[in-house]
């Protein structure tokens, strides 16, 4: 299949405050998540490399010791193991990416 | 740097009706694009996977055979060396992945 429509998914809920639909390509994982205002994602890392696009509302993104409010327009690249943690300042949709693919994220 | 405003960056003409922004981390290559309304892009592959988002607008994509109108909340997984042409329907903008880094986009 080469065309989705996010509409056709179910949206699982990962954490608290964050539903997501995830799919997997040959190479990375695609993660869109709806992620409730006030929903806090703490500090974690993995070994993926990731970035992070703001499609709607604002999210708080810390990475290493740097903190930034994103909004649409707005991304950020983070580094495989790097340290990163995340708190939803309105509703937002947010689209990851992760290489290589998010093996722990198959059978959710 | 990890964070990153597209505000903040000039873009390209690479193509015409095609003005992209584009950004490689160390495994991924992003670019972002606005591209024109009745702006065609010919047949073309390429050996890297690619992913196209739809953040606004309307864009015709045929990969293969397959020909499908995407709109926000739609996307599209392109595996490497396949064809794939498209035509912006309205204006537009979409985020495109690609992977591996595409070295051709490091110079322009």
């Amino acid at each position: 299949m080469a065309f989705y429509n996010l509409a056709d998914f179910q949206s699982k809920t990962l954490f608290e405050g964050f539903e997501g639909k995830i799919f997997h390509t040959d190479h990375v994982t695609l993660s869109y998540w709806q992620i409730a205002k006030g929903s806090i994602l703490p500090v974690h890392s993995h070994i993926h490399e990731q970035t992070t696009h703001i499609l709607s509302g604002k999210l708080q993104l810390t990475i290493g010791a740097e903190t930034k409010t994103l909004e649409p327009g707005m991304f950020a690249i983070i580094p495989g193991n790097e340290p990163h943690s995340g708190l939803a300042l309105t509703d937002c949709l947010v689209l990851d990416t992760f290489l290589p693919v998010r093996e722990d994220y198959k059978n959710l």
